[in-house]
């Protein structure tokens, strides 16, 4: 329905914020003789050992009983529902801080979701992509930014509480305008000095109190390139958990091709034609210009822009 | 440019962020001789007192040096430049909080932004909406979430920092997504119960972590009403300082016209015809229906819808 061909949407659980305000609710699900528990440590989740041509992966779900044996494990956050079947996260990392080995890795394999991201199932990488989010979030927040107070897990996992005050705290969803500007038939692409060399991709910046979307878009592409922008046409929007942005989409006409680079942001900017874009996009390998994975909503962009 | 008709947009200020990271910049701001401060007091900005018919007031800029004087002030916001003017934002508050008189008080009047917002001019408006954002942010960020530790502003006020650890803390901007579903000739609104009575407004509600903009939009029409969505469309955005919300405005076509009620969020909700707003919006006054006022992104949806 939505029509969103960016990863990480796609979530299929029904996040059930009605119910989840109710511990006795949240214990019963956790009882489920169905239930699936993701697991992660140190930020990375536990899936199965890719086989072969390394082309698949898949969750590695546990049931919370085989976990809950386990010294000393965190809270699980609940995520939601499918269909019936509730769905957890839990982050074992904190349990045994010192340990190298990590639990259950004889069962599967921990690994970067930037990595497996383009080989697991879309709807299992949304489900671990919101898991990622909140477990940095709950490590990230254990203390009340108002007074220093501790705070603790509420509603399941969807907050946290400082219990003196009774004080919610919600998980951060920082939004970024991602940009990509077009001229007559080129678009305007840059690389940030730690981008993996050759690669260039749209720009893009975090949004400043008081400002709209468009504005922000304006601002950063006027920061980093001295591009002026006189359209700004919304595409869509990605949940991004590294570790907690929404990258929204935009594509927009440049008034000139002119480029003043800020060279702290950018090592470089340049203007692509279409039909590179379109060769590189069908998959011409260049030494000089290589475009961001499909992972990235800057792919997704370019896909629009070219006519994918 | 931007064509955007929402209050709080429309911010003139150029941020500076390159330079405001520079202490020695900030500084020489602060005694330009055309410096222009707004002044706080418990959440309300200081501004003209509205003269006879109360349609029109202005912020109150005083320089920096006629508050410097003021005992214990806290540290001035950096919110940018215009031309050459810098503008800083100061929090008298938190320096007498006994005090039942607030400072500068004879020279005019701390008002809410709800309720001076529509008669001040739509540029002071967007740097007040910053600068109340700001100020907000610090006086409830004053330590590190991760360790309870004291943090301090940082580059002019635009970031606070845990100085032990050097870790950066950026203000909190929470995307909402406000949706104004269709059906035929009708549009979805509903009412919370602490609305003024009988007004109605679009529906809204925050983004979680994993959602894109528009599935925030699709579960929170069908959590609050049972309405389920096929079309979602991005309208505009606006910032919305209270405290800290980017409203994400859409239009959507309904699955259906059957309601189901979340009665913990709505005290009830209801399909309007298209010449009922219209009519609203050219000044009709009914005792059983209000449509929010035009300093809100739901206002701005139905003129979009009703055709304004």
């Amino acid at each position: 329905m939505l029509n969103n061909p960016n990863y990480f949407t796609g979530n299929p659980l029904d996040r059930a914020s009605d119910k989840r305000k109710d511990e006795t609710f949240v214990a019963t699900q956790l009882a489920h003789e169905e239930a699936r528990m993701a697991v992660f440590w140190r930020g990375q989740p536990l899936m199965t050992t890719p086989i072969e041509d390394a082309t698949e992966s898949f969750v590695l779900w546990l049931h919370p009983d085989s976990v809950s044996q386990f010294k000393g494990a965190g809270t699980p956050l609940f995520l939601g529902l499918k269909d019936a079947t509730p769905y957890f996260a839990l982050d074992v990392s904190a349990s045994a801080p010192e340990a190298e080995i990590a639990p259950f890795s004889e069962m599967g394999v921990y690994g970067q979701l930037r990595e497996f991201g383009l080989i697991l199932p879309r709807d299992e990488l949304a489900i671990l992509g919101q898991a990622a989010w909140l477990i940095d979030w709950h490590r990230r927040n254990r203390f009340c930014p108002r007074t220093g107070a501790p705070t603790k897990i509420g509603d399941g996992g969807a907050k946290r509480v400082e219990p003196k005050a009774e004080r919610d705290y919600f998980p951060r969803i920082d939004p970024v305008a991602i940009v990509l500007p077009t001229h007559d038939d080129h678009c305007l692409l840059g690389r940030s000095p730690h981008f993996p060399p050759a690669m260039y991709s749209a720009l893009a910046g975090f949004m400043e109190p008081g400002e709209s979307l468009e504005e922000c878009a304006a601002r950063e592409i006027f920061e980093e390139a001295g591009v002026v922008l006189s359209d700004i046409s919304y595409q869509f929007s990605q949940p991004w958990p590294f570790p907690a942005s929404l990258m929204v989409g935009f594509l927009a006409t440049a008034q000139g091709k002119e480029i003043t680079l800020d060279k702290e942001e950018l090592e470089d900017a340049r203007w692509v034609t279409r039909g590179e874009v379109q060769a590189l996009l069908k998959g011409e390998r260049r030494d000089d210009l290589w475009l961001p994975p499909k992972f990235a909503i800057a792919r997704q962009l370019l896909e629009v822009w070219a006519g994918g």
